[in-house]
């Protein structure tokens, strides 16, 4: 039985592991700091494959876990926030050259599902709907056991899906994306814009305010932060309604750091889940859960990416 | 090389075909009345099929169509707006049992795509978009090669998708939709609801208003009628890029009456589409067409469906 070796790629680190098929437990796990700014940041990830490289087995393939656009067809990093020097690079190719095993790749929210899906909370499952909320929303898909990916490869953004047309501008430049209503940033903001208007809280004068800081302010009684996650769940269940019409999953799995707030953003969310959903046919026995896999996510959806496109030699 | 048999059932009649595999001439065509307020739809039915059946060659499976709501994993009708003998009707089982083949079901709309991949507009595509507008929206998709259905087998709900909060009621009971705001009924209620609020047009007087009306008023420089055509529009594209970006289609295909409303409408929708889309890579390359297989959508739906779904003997 081969090898497969994970690559996860962050803005401040990179990580990889190297794993027998379909087993959690790494070999080897190895990281670098990604250094972003300098130059040479393939030839960094280049050493760091290397290093964990086995020198008696084979190993079958690489996979690999980038923040997006990217096209997982062609294995080219389209852009990539953090990373300048990697403009519509043939990142999957130069590896595969570099290594002689086929590298598969796809962005993190996707890759952070399939992990789900196949190590995680949504084992067992068939379709899939994962959601990540923290300073951007982030999913991924899978349909019939099968990652969603598109002609393009840019499918499942489901964060930059219009759900108020007019509404607040979202950080990709267009308006009423779900991700300008319930994300982090889009809470914060809010809060801001409602104080500037006059509303009292006693998040007025914090600097530096964090949804953190709105989520403890919502629990003890803060009426304006109260509002604010209600506002945020109200969006996302509007949102999650139209995701079960269009993909009918079985499951709901939320990761990130906004899908930990709990009730006061939670309640919300299902009481206007529950009333804008299509059919409550969608409803039965769907299950919701939070994301299992926590930091690992990344290099587990690799795994699971390069174990079902390859065959076990 | 076995042969097929499809079936659609239409609220007014019910069609039957016997098909080689894949090919698109038919061998024998009958149809009957559906008498929907009747009792005995399924003997009526049966008889139907029985009429075309081969006396000396094998069937390999029926393939059906049906309005929905209908669950294709079962073969159960939910409900269906026409038939109303037919609640949690197990017709899939009943029909296979009495015929001794495998029964294969879905959605007028979800097969009408199925059809348009497989031997119509979207042949040779591994992504489609299918929307048909008309008295309502419906939708159907192509995944990867594979008609999406989802755990309860009501994904693609493409109509009944919120975009609008607080919008304008929708046939269904919710706000907002799509279908409230871009399908021939949600045309005509604009303009009376502009009409009673005071607007001039020359379809002000006129009883019985059709899409058709609007429409040609709209060509004819009818202020409110060419408004209303546009905001049809606009909608239709926000709709579209969201799809865009969650499926990330290479073809959009529509059907439907409504569109068939040429610039009136697709001027604004492709204005629309172009402002809101989210990344313009989700344009390149990607193909608009019209539904190709017209009165036939349904049967070549069923057939593509018993086909796919069965080994060729």
């Amino acid at each position: 039985m081969g090898l497969i070796i994970s690559v996860d790629i962050g803005g401040t680190q990179i990580r990889a592991a190297l794993y027998r098929r379909d087993s959690l437990n790494a070999l080897r796990v190895e990281k670098i700091k990604t250094l972003a700014e300098q130059p040479g940041v393939f030839q960094r990830l280049e050493g760091l494959v290397a290093s964990i490289w086995p020198s008696d087995e084979k190993v079958d393939a690489i996979g690999l876990a980038s923040p997006g656009p990217l096209d997982p067809h062609t294995g080219t990093i389209i852009a990539t926030p953090n990373i300048k020097e990697w403009r519509n690079f043939p990142l999957g190719e130069t590896l595969s050259e570099k290594f002689g095993v086929p590298v598969f790749m796809d962005n993190d929210a996707n890759l952070a599902c399939m992990g789900e899906w196949k190590y995680g909370a949504g084992q067992g499952h068939h379709n899939v709907l994962f959601l990540t909320i923290s300073t951007g929303i982030g999913g991924g898909v899978i349909v019939h056991d099968r990652l969603l990916q598109g002609f393009h490869g840019l499918a499942a953004e489901l964060g930059h899906v219009t759900i108020l047309p007019d509404g607040p501008m979202c950080g990709c430049g267009k308006r009423g994306h779900i991700e300008a209503l319930a994300s982090g940033p889009a809470i914060v903001q809010y809060i801001r814009e409602q104080v500037k208007a006059g509303r009292t809280s006693s998040l007025a004068n914090l600097k530096n305010l964090t949804t953190r800081d709105v989520v403890e302010a919502a629990r003890n009684g803060d009426l304006l932060a109260l509002e604010t996650m209600q506002r945020a769940g109200k969006y996302l269940g509007i949102a999650v309604a139209n995701y079960l019409a269009i993909f009918d999953p079985s499951i709901v799995i939320f990761g990130g750091g906004v899908s930990q707030s709990g009730p006061v953003l939670f309640d919300a969310f299902h009481a206007s889940l529950n009333e804008t959903v299509f059919d409550p046919t969608y409803l039965k026995n769907l299950a919701f859960a939070r994301a299992a896999l926590g930091d690992d996510a990344g290099l587990l959806g690799a795994l699971a990416l390069a174990t079902v496109s390859t065959p076990d030699h």
